[in-house]
């Protein structure tokens, strides 16, 4: 199935607001309806095909299948952009001036490469495209060449199990519940389960670093990964001969988070685990943000580690929007404090002994167990955010979500520095914000922030954020986070990106890029700034 | 204190073989005594030094202090070379063809920036020196320019201590025990034991990604790393603003392994852990490696982890190398099995829990418990293998060790051929050696083998063992191991790194180093082949 391509997911799971939100929104932010909603598909008309001649046929000669080259414009009109708030408007205003001139979809290894080497010899740009979930400008190039989506859907399959080493090896195009599936069916799990995991890709989360709402427990992404299997038009790269080596420096980890700019993924070797027979994920409530941080670093550091755990500020636990589905519909107390959700998933005994462990540690750091019912509410509408936002731009409000990480030591400072970045700018440009945010992942030395934004939109909803995203990713920096813990870089965030790594940073990405791809045809401008 | 020139650590701890031991030699591999022992240091003449005036002048300018930059004929043959087992035969023959033209100590960042300028204007390459520890001729570069080494010793402090992210930040210089009691004096362990960790730096830690002996419960070198500062001809690098991040690729793991070939490491932000109150190193006999591989590989793949682990084979466990002060003193059963060293080290309620559980797996696995003295005796020698070396060299037998890594489904083919191919060549060559093995890190999805063989010597002790590393080299990159765990890759290794890596590998790490040293003064030859 096809993502709705004016917003998110599934069209059959879109779900308009209750009205006490609509009322809410009115009252709290000044939100007004907006008149029309989107554009209707058909009624775009995206500029011609701009592929050349000579590269439309060194693309249908790199791939087999008879239909692995599009050109129509609906095709081209679902692989424009990704799913930023931004992103979304422009593409519901019918914008679509960043259209691919086609679409190519290759079918294996050999494919890929070949496509890779007819766009640079036709000085063709080519982005890599996964589950087209990207929030951060990774699927617009900075480029005034043609450039083609290069659709990995047709490699989708698990291609090796080794159930000694505990490792799989899947291909790039695989949609999240398409790989727990094909693992879940031998009794394994690979344990990514990020907001996006419907529809986002193996090959996305690798390209990308994500980060799963489970990452207490199984890691990171790009702590999964093993091995990688890379195509460049220079030829092919492969990495991880062994978990762990001291053969000079880790490639796996200048291919994780390169974002499609130094070669395509084609195959993804991850540590798999049991899958899990037991899962019980519960509601504690702490008396202040600064309370629960302490619980949760406590956690994080001396153990013992959840499975999930994830802390929500006193904003966010006031709307109550770690259950989405639940907004506005309960009688909220008058200080709820702040809401953790804290999971557990292994076998039955070893899931009971943690959490009996982990109990002690939330009762001695003053939490308060609340029950199972807002872990389940939580489990329940875990990825339905993204369905949410939309109803929200539809009744015409403004809705999006940023995030940070850094060591424990910077987290108050950084919270307080881009929670108000974000309100002043938003209040100074007239439409006063309710900021929200969650510690959506913790590590032994730090943690991520995770910020929600609602506001009226504006006059020009586009234009009315920028300066907000601007300044909000000037505090992230000025108060010594990360641009980015898991969303990545793009072409929406390169310039804080290159702040943050400096300039001989960049200049060693640049040496990388250059070297694989000298026609600089790999999603030019996105992370890497054109030499 | 300065290490032992022509061997390894501090003379006053060497010790001579037991006669047992020498009788073992001779009756088991042949070995005869050697004539003569080791040149006098007084009776070896260096080339004249070969810095030329204007680098001299510009070196002496780049650094402060007086006796910064030393080119008598000691200081020169203190850096020469590192102390692999060819390394001392060389450096005992009084062969020092491979000498730095002179030793140059800056005192901080600023200087080891200057020093690299200096040496990038006047073409003299410039080789990083920590502990002088490396067995791949990681400090031989292969060039004809006179090269300098690049002493960090006086880098030698811990710059911050972050108590609430974990954190420290510890000068390149410091030895292992330096940085230990800075740390150990404000309550806190790095926890890293390398079998090198007396004399080991920080620096070199992080270059050549160490692993310690309790690996298993504080992560290799390269996972405690949080941060790094680097200097390179063409300006600073810092990386690491937060524990994990999705911007772009991770720049400290293409620092971590690089060996001096694309930077000096001049500050290392580590995390760091309570120091243990309890510590308790138990041994464990298994009635096959076979056996005690698969018990290993379920206490790394479900838990709970101990903090060391580490099974010898069958002819290590019977030699008692894991104990090198018993050798050949013990009367040994007749069929010992194998030994497993198993540890832990924490606080005394969490040690206590982790043990009885892991006790629980190990007994399920068919070990059985010998008790702590195998594993005091791990303890108290933890650090002597290189002493027995020396002794050993002394006594006319040759003896080396070599190591790698592979997912645990290659394990047992990788042992079996690396074991053969030493054994094979070495008998072919008519010096049958002793080839000993032990699984000495363990990972979710893998482990590391450490071999260490005992031979006669050869006529050239030199030439012989060359075709039987090849041959070791060769074997290991067949049956799908890395060609180094924890040894690094240096200049021994660079071929099969090469091959294990690929053509596009190696071109993108000569394209950053080409970017971050044009001169190619960098350890040229270390790691990356000169282009």
């Amino acid at each position: 199935m096809d993502m709705l391509w004016s917003g998110w997911g599934d069209p059959a799971k879109a779900a308009p607001l209750p009205d006490s939100v609509t009322g809410l929104l009115r009252d709290l932010l000044g939100v007004t309806p907006r008149e029309s909603g989107p554009a209707a598909l058909a009624d775009i008309e995206p500029p011609a095909p701009a592929l050349p001649d000579k590269a439309r046929a060194a693309l249908l000669g790199a791939v087999r299948a008879p239909d692995a080259l599009r050109e129509d414009a609906e095709s081209r009109i679902r692989h424009t952009r990704g799913k930023s708030t931004p992103d979304l408007l422009r593409i519901r205003a019918g914008e679509v001036d960043d259209i691919p001139a086609a679409v190519v979809l290759p079918g294996d290894h050999d494919e890929v490469l070949a496509v890779l080497r007819a766009c640079a010899e036709h000085g063709v740009a080519a982005v890599p495209f996964g589950g087209g979930t990207s929030v951060v400008g990774g699927l617009a190039p900075t480029t005034k060449r043609p450039f083609v989506a290069l659709d990995l859907r047709r490699l989708d399959r698990l291609t090796a199990v080794d159930e000694v080493s505990r490792t799989a090896t899947l291909q790039p195009g695989l949609r999240g519940p398409q790989a727990e599936a094909l693992l879940n069916e031998k009794g394994w799990t690979l344990g990514h389960f990020p907001q996006s995991f419907e529809w986002a890709t193996v090959g996305g989360f690798a390209a990308a670093r994500s980060s799963g709402q489970a990452s207490a427990g199984y890691g990171r992404f790009d702590e999964m990964v093993l091995g990688l299997t890379v195509a460049t038009p220079e030829g092919t790269l492969e990495t991880g001969r062994a978990p762990r080596s001291a053969a000079g420096p880790d490639l796996r980890q200048l291919v994780l988070g390169s974002e499609g700019a130094l070669g395509v993924i084609t195959a993804v070797t991850v540590r798999i685990r049991p899958l899990p027979s037991k899962r019980i994920y519960e509601g504690w409530r702490f008396a202040s943000f600064e309370a629960g941080t302490a619980a949760l670093r406590r956690l994080a550091q001396d153990g013992p580690r959840p499975t999930v755990l994830r802390l929500s500020d006193e904003s966010e636990t006031f709307i109550g929007l770690a259950q989405p589905d639940a907004i506005g519909s309960a009688a909220l107390p008058e200080n709820p404090g702040c809401m953790a959700i804290v999971g557990y998933e292994g076998t039955e005994e070893e899931t009971t002994a943690r959490r009996a462990l982990a109990r002690e540690v939330l009762l001695a750091c003053d939490g308060e167990l609340v029950g199972e019912e807002p872990g389940d509410k939580w489990e329940h509408g875990r990825y339905n955010a993204p369905y949410l936002r939309d109803a929200l731009l539809d009744a015409g409000a403004f809705a999006e979500t940023l995030e940070t990480a850094a060591f424990w030591s910077a987290i108050p400072g950084l919270y307080t520095a881009v929670r108000d970045a974000l309100t002043s700018t938003l209040t100074e440009a007239g439409t006063p914000p309710l900021v929200m945010c969650h510690i959506s992942h913790t590590y032994e030395n730090g943690a991520s922030l995770y910020f929600t934004v609602v506001s009226a939109q504006g006059e020009d909803a586009v234009a009315h954020w920028e300066p907000v995203k601007r300044a909000a990713n000037d505090a992230i920096l000025a108060a010594g986070g990360t641009i980015s813990h898991h969303h990545g870089v793009g072409t929406d965030h390169r310039d804080w990106y290159a702040r943050e790594i400096g300039p001989l940073g960049i200049r060693m990405l640049q040496a990388v890029k250059a070297e694989v791809d000298p026609s600089g045809v790999l999603s030019p401008g996105v992370l890497i700034p054109v030499r």
